[in-house]
């Protein structure tokens, strides 16, 4: 039985645990608060950060990215036949992109500081980073998601998916990051029609299901927020 | 002919020169002033990022790990058969690990601000983001560099190489953020004697050569920076 160490607002984890339910892989969750640095979480990833996969017996397996080339390795191909990897080098390439595109900085532009300012400062203490939002960064936040929205609709436009022909890793990170800013209400839908679709068509993949079911007490999401139809 | 779009004292173009150097596959280099954001630039890599290696007829490869993954799935077993990257799933997962730690952690933390507080901004425009260092920056690099030339000991004592027992891409993404901040004296080495060491093995590889002997206009490198025994 794999454990993931996750948030459930950390777009990161929501990468990984859409990856397992692609594959039907079942995994217990421990829900990490990794800005109190728990000693034994940082023995299992000295970086300190979300998430991190732990099969019993195994060296644990930190970060989304790394997680993803593990599964991709070693779950046998014969049980999941439909790869979110492609094999040919080049469309490796551009899945390879477009996953570090939303990891990255999608991330470092617009969900990172979000989750953080409207999320995770309630439940920081003043000495972990705690407080009340920096209204500059969400002002930052909140300009850049407009451009990475028009950049999947883009993408949408051009492809049957993200990244190519078949559903693959890029979906899943973009949607996990996208899902995140969903539920806080701070997708601007109306700026682009096809990222909207292709994100619907992501939504309503029965991986998708554990993501829309879960709610933070004394913060609810956005009222369309699992809405198959929004 | 593969062409690697890098700068000399980017970190992660000078990984990707070390692994094509260890592989003994040739290259032509292009310096790109990526702050610059050129149109032809941005089409082989939209993030606007370096290093991009383009292979002849192919789809361009950008970012440092990617480019490590494409180079190791793409070249011939039988023409490189020392590999930087092991074949176990364990070991896999800790030389990632590790290659993410220098080019994500190491970069946001010591190499990312100490090149572009003392090297980028001497060539940026006022309007890209050029001007003199901001001293707070140069600070807080000079103070993190201490923990990870620590943690880098800490490997170097606990193993041959820092991912285990075999040179791999671990070392070269480590040696190569070393290597800049080397270049500018901004390496503490007598902290700690066992990352010396291990940093005096990687650098005396004829790989290392070329970023040994290249300098730059006006910047030149710290007194001991080309020394072998420093």
């Amino acid at each position: 039985m794999l454990t993931l160490f996750h948030h459930p607002l950390s777009p990161q984890s929501r990468y990984v645990r859409l990856i397992l339910g692609e594959y039907g892989v079942a995994v217990r969750l421990v829900e990490e608060r990794y800005w109190e640095r728990r000693e034994e979480f940082l023995l299992l990833n000295p970086a300190g950060e979300l998430p991190v996969l732990v099969a019993e017996g195994q060296p644990a397996v930190p970060g989304a990215d790394i997680i993803a080339e593990y599964l991709e390795e070693t779950l046998p191909a014969a049980e999941v036949p439909d790869r979110l990897m492609p094999s040919s080098a080049a469309e490796r390439v551009e899945v390879r992109r477009l996953t570090r595109w939303f990891n990255d900085k999608f991330l470092a532009e617009v969900s990172g500081p979000l989750v953080l300012e409207r999320v995770l400062k309630r439940y920081m203490t003043r000495e972990q980073g705690g407080g009340s939002p920096d209204t500059e960064a969400l002002r930052a936040g909140r300009h850049n998601i407009r451009y990475h929205l028009a950049y999947i609709g883009w993408l949408a436009r051009t492809r049957d998916w993200l990244a190519g022909e078949h559903l693959s890793l890029a979906d899943l990170a973009a949607a996990a990051h996208l899902s995140t800013m969903d539920y806080l209400g701070e997708v601007p839908w109306n700026d682009d029609d096809a990222a909207k679709q292709w994100y619907a068509r992501v939504k309503s993949r029965p991986s998708f299901r554990p993501l829309l079911t879960e709610t933070l007490g004394g913060l609810p999401p956005a009222e369309h927020y699992a809405d198959l139809d929004f």
